[in-house]
Parts: C-alpha cells; sequence; structure tokens
C-alpha cells in the first residue's frame, strides 16, 4: 500500500458512513451502528481484509438477497448458561454482538456463558466479540466457520474456511492478551499479493487441483473459482511431517462448536447456490464464550500474573536477528493506537468502492 | 521399535501392575489406581511416550519428594460453574481426575463446568480426561502446562512446555472426534529419533542455542540438558512465515488457561529447583472443561449432524498419492483395538525398567 499520498478517514467518520449505507439498505438502525463498528474496528486494527474493504461485499450481499434485512434473529434454545441462536440469514455481526453480550450475562449471572448462532453471515473479525470479555474481568471466546477455501491433512478438496479462533484475557497494566487467529497457514489474501506480483509464493501455504503443494498462487486462486480443488493448507502445512493434522484438528473443531452444535451449514457445505447459480444464505454458525476469572481465583492476582508473564515473556532473550517478541494482540493495539491518532489509511481502489456506493445510495461520504 | 519378538502384556494385567507400584510407594489405592489408568491408556491409544515407558519418572518424582504421595488436594474456590483445586504438590492424575469429573458434575446441573488444578504434576495425556465427558454427551476440554522446551515466536529461550489442548466431542455411529494436540510442532520425543539414528531431521522442528533453526536434534538435546537456548519451535514453525506466532499464540493460551487461572507457575517457573539442584514440586496447573450438547440443540441431532460431517470430510477425495484422510482420534482408536485384542507391545528397555521397578518395590511383574 502507497504511504506518501494516501487517503485517510477518522474512525468515526468511516463509522457514520457504513451506519449510514447499512441504514439506506434497509438494515435497522441500531443493527446497521453493531456492523459499521465492527467493520471500523477491523480497520482500526490493522485487519485491513476484514474492514470496508469489505463493504461492497456486504452491500451486494443484501442486494442478491443472501443477507436479509429484515432478518428476526431469535432464541431458539436456553439454558442457565448456553443458548442457539438462530440468525435467520441476516447479518452476521448484530446477532453475533447480541449472541456475545448473552454469553456476559450469563457468565455474570452464574460463572460461564456460551452462545451459538446459526444461519447466519460472515461476521467480521473473530476478536471483536472475544474483546468483549475483557471489561468485565472475563476471559471471552469467538470463533467462525466461513467460505470453503481449507482442505483437510490429505485431502484434495476444501472443506473448510479459514475457520479463525479468537480467545481474549485481561491483563493488569500491560496490555490483554487477544489471539484472533485464522486455523490455515496464511489468509486467501496472502496469495493474492503474491498473484498480483507474480512472484512465487512461499512453500507450504497452499495445494494445487490434485491436492499436493505449489509455489503458484495464481493457479490456486484460479482453482478456487472454478472448485477445481487444492486450497489453504491447515496451520502445520502438507501432510504430517510439521503437524499439517493439528490445523486440520483446530479447522474442524471450530466446524463442531460453530456449525454443528447450533445447527448451522458445516464442512463444505456453508454458501449453498441455487441450481442456477444464485447465492442463498450462508447459513454459517459462530461460537461465542465468556468465562468469570473470578471464578476461579480473585482477578486483581491473575491480572498481576499476567502482566509478569506477559513481562517475563517479552523481556527474554531474542533470537538471533530478532529484536522484539511480540503478545498476540500487540501489534494491533499499536495500529489502533496509531490509527487513532492520524485516521485510517484506506487505498485508492477501496475509496474509490465507497465512492459509489455512497453515489449510488445517495449517502454523504468525504472521500 | 522391533516388531517380531516383542514383549506384550494384556491392559489390564499393566494397570494392576502400575496400581501396585503405586500402592508400594505409599500412594492411596483409589489414587493408585486412576494414575495407572491414565498411564495405561496411553499405551493402549498409542501414545507410548506418555504410557508406562514414563513409570520410572513417576516412581523418580515420588522418591525425591517432588510427587508427594501424601498430598491432600483440596477445592480452593467455587462457583456453580468453575472451580479451582490445590493439588497440594501430589501426582497429576488423581486430582485431575476429579476436577474433570467436578466439571462434569457442574455441566449436568447447569450446562457448563470448568475447573482448573495448580500446585500439580504431570498428568499424563491430555485426552484421557476430554474424553471422560463423552459418555455424557458433552463436549470436553483439557490442557496443561509443563516442562519448559518451545520457544516464543522471535525468542531465543524456551519459555513454554508443549501445553497441549485436547478437545473432545461425540458422534453417534462414527467414532468421536478426539483432539489431543501438543502445540508445539513435534515433541521432544521426535528429536530424539533422529538423535539415536544421527540423522539430520527437517528444517522447521527446533532451534538451537542462538534461536535460528536447525536440523542437528542432537545439538537441541544437548542444549535442553544445559539450558543453553533454543528448543521445539510452536506449531507453524520458525518466525511468522508459516505462521509460528499462531502456535506461539496457543502454548500462551494454554499457560493462561492453565497456569495463571488457577495460580499455578508459568512460563519457564514451572519444575523449580532448590538453590543445590535439587527438584521441587513442578507446581504446573491443567484446565477442565465440560459443555453439554444438549445446551444448544438436542443430543440426537447434534450426533447425526457429526457423522454426516465426519463421513464427508472421509469421503472426499483425497490429495494424489494419499488414499485416506483421519478424523482427529481415529488413528488413537485403531491402535487401542488392536492393542485390546494383542496385547499392548513394550520396547525392551521399557520391559527391562518395570522388571527393575518390580524387583526393588516387590511387586510381582510378568515380564
Amino acid at each position: 500500500m502507497a504511504q506518501e499520498t494516501q487517503f485517510r478517514i477518522w474512525p468515526e467518520e468511516l463509522k457514520e458512513f457504513c451506519t449510514r449505507v447499512f441504514v439506506a439498505l434497509g438494515v435497522p438502525e441500531r443493527d446497521a451502528y453493531i456492523t459499521a463498528d465492527v467493520l471500523v474496528a477491523a480497520d482500526l486494527r490493522g485487519v485491513d481484509s476484514h474492514g470496508v474493504a469489505r463493504l461492497k461485499r456486504y452491500v451486494d450481499g443484501i442486494r442478491t438477497g443472501m443477507m436479509r434485512v429484515d432478518a428476526k434473529p431469535r432464541v431458539v434454545h436456553e439454558t442457565p448458561t448456553t443458548a442457539t441462536i438462530d440468525a435467520d440469514g441476516g447479518l452476521g455481526q448484530p446477532p453475533s454482538y447480541r449472541a456475545m453480550e448473552m454469553a456476559i450475562a450469563k457468565a455474570e449471572k452464574l460463572g460461564a456463558g456460551f452462545v451459538a448462532v446459526r444461519n447466519s453471515n460472515h461476521y467480521g473479525i473473530a476478536g471483536y466479540y472475544a474483546m468483549m470479555a475483557l471489561d468485565k474481568d472475563m476471559i471471552g471466546i469467538s470463533t467462525t466457520n466461513a467460505d470453503v477455501l481449507v482442505v483437510p491433512t490429505f485431502g484434495r478438496n476444501a472443506m473448510f474456511g479459514t475457520n479463525p479462533i479468537a480467545v481474549a484475557a485481561p491483563a493488569g497494566k500491560e496490555r490483554p492478551f487477544v489471539l484472533d487467529m485464522a486455523t490455515s497457514v496464511v489468509p486467501r489474501g496472502k496469495l493474492e499479493v503474491y498473484d498480483r506480483l507474480g512472484k512465487p509464493m512461499p512453500d507450504g501455504w497452499a495445494t494445487d487441483e490434485t491436492g499436493v503443494g505449489t509455489t503458484d498462487a495464481t493457479r490456486v486462486l484460479r482453482n478456487f473459482a472454478t472448485r477445481a480443488g487444492g486450497g489453504l493448507l491447515p496451520l502445520g502445512g502438507e501432510g504430517e511431517l510439521h503437524s499439517g493434522h493439528k490445523g486440520y484438528g483446530l479447522a474442524l473443531l471450530v466446524d463442531i462448536l460453530s456449525a454443528v452444535l447450533p445447527g448451522a451449514a458445516y464442512a463444505d457445505l456453508v454458501y449453498p447456490k441455487t441450481p442456477d447459480g444464485k447465492p442463498l444464505p450462508a447459513n454459517i454458525g459462530h461460537f461465542f464464550g465468556a468465562l468469570r476469572i473470578d471464578g476461579f481465583r480473585p482477578v486483581h492476582e491473575f491480572k498481576a500474573d499476567m502482566d509478569e508473564l506477559i513481562t517475563r515473556i517479552k523481556n527474554s532473550p531474542k533470537a538471533q536477528g530478532a529484536d522484539r517478541i511480540y503478545i498476540h494482540g500487540e501489534k494491533e493495539f499499536e495500529k489502533q493506537a496509531e490509527r487513532e491518532a492520524n485516521g485510517i489509511p484506506l487505498h485508492e481502489k477501496v475509496v474509490a468502492t465507497l465512492r459509489q456506493i455512497a453515489v449510488e445510495l445517495n449517502v454523504p461520504f468525504s472521500g
């Protein structure tokens, strides 16, 4: 991304714009705000692939009826510590936000709360929901299944999404631990970079249509488009030599928690289409959890140990050639501080897309 | 392991022997039985490194006072869905078994239960405890921290154990999903194989004393002994190219859940020694969880979808050169069936060690 003449926009302004876009499309105001907040949180934290660069896909999803603006999410099953929400094919963010709120409320009462969501759509960054638990002195959990890109170990075809796992735990003086990881080696976006550059990508990221490792990113992306086979490798890479079966196991675990548990579509059954190729609601699922820290020990003790654990790791000797050890979430918190101070940089192509959406929906946009 | 003339022993016989060994050392009968059951379960499932090959280490641990036979584990904190147990420096298996029983009992009442354990010792295979939830139609979770072997991304020194994560979920006609994975690329035992063979090990498994990747297994093992630096790499390998920071994040997550949450030792503070080098109780910690499936949807629906998910993945096309896709736990269930039918094969060195223990403690052994 070119830095020198880059367009920057204030987070609140971008959030306001996205909210108005969703409202113009018929999304209820509160749902529009939540969805905008999740999108802009991704941009703030530097996860640009999940921010407003994706707005057009949401707009298209709503226009094609894949994401229903009149969705009426409802709780279909509930116990004191658990619940399942049917999202009714609407946007993924609003029912996810409420599911995490519910998990937290249940944990406030009884120590632990878990809520799964079915019949949903893309919910943005997994970490957003896990982090909602931090202020409550809880550990937050969030997982989701997703569009099919990842092959199981020894399999030829993609059977999983990048199926992220996010877990957030508070610290005291230190920043919280926020793990937010796809269970594939890399996301699809990394292949797109090598495709644009026309350069071979590293070994161990993806397989070709025969299911064998390749460094040809263009080929893998073309195979995605034609469903010819192959895909991203699970964390640990190809076969079992570097334990690719572990990443595959984590992807499968996420499918079980996010999809089988609430009764959503799983494996490659997500994002179905009509016989004539029209996209149907994705029917993906999510899983959210909250666990009270004071259910195990006093919060101040936990936080003091978290601080000491974090500084102990960060201050430990560095590998030759390295000058810093990071804690998970740290890079994103630093990015957020920089972008809150200077605005969110947007790629010119993204700005052009937002401008077009603004014109089409008659929503003001400063870009 | 040589197959042709290998010694085999029936599981019940081996369990009886181990129980008697622990009783001879002063462990209460019921605790001795639980510990023996966890050890033999590892041998049955083919995780030989965690079975009776390890018995001598337990015997030594008890003799040196590192594992106290007079430990009085007690619940130090409890809520309706959570608890913390102080294991009082005894064997790890008995309080772990009771912690998982407690988590299950809490889940039976309220839908979810989580119990963490501090001041504990090596607890055997993580999967054993997660699998205790299966018969109850629950999802079971088990994690533990462990002796320090794994480096953080960009770090020179080992700061974590292989910190396994185990999650078990029941199916219907199919075998359950049992993920039981170290969060390192490989266990130490794999390096020992290359050390014995005197051959270079694969890239991406471990780092040398400067924190840089090496294929010299002997050097890495020597560095462990002298605490010279380096160690096993987290799942995903060296640096961030193949997302080693994700494996590092999982290892850190396990330390937070298993150690910081109950107040055990974390990072490289586990397995402390006196100033004159005498081992002290390890003070490692564990984390156990149980989640009722019918807190989310009817069990028969969940199991039907699990069956369909499992067969769908297994029946999907295979990568060129592969003929089978495995579900996690499948290899171990097959191994268990074979060993239940034919007995557990033991390496001659292991048999010799057991024989020596038998003589020393005056416990009958058929080997």
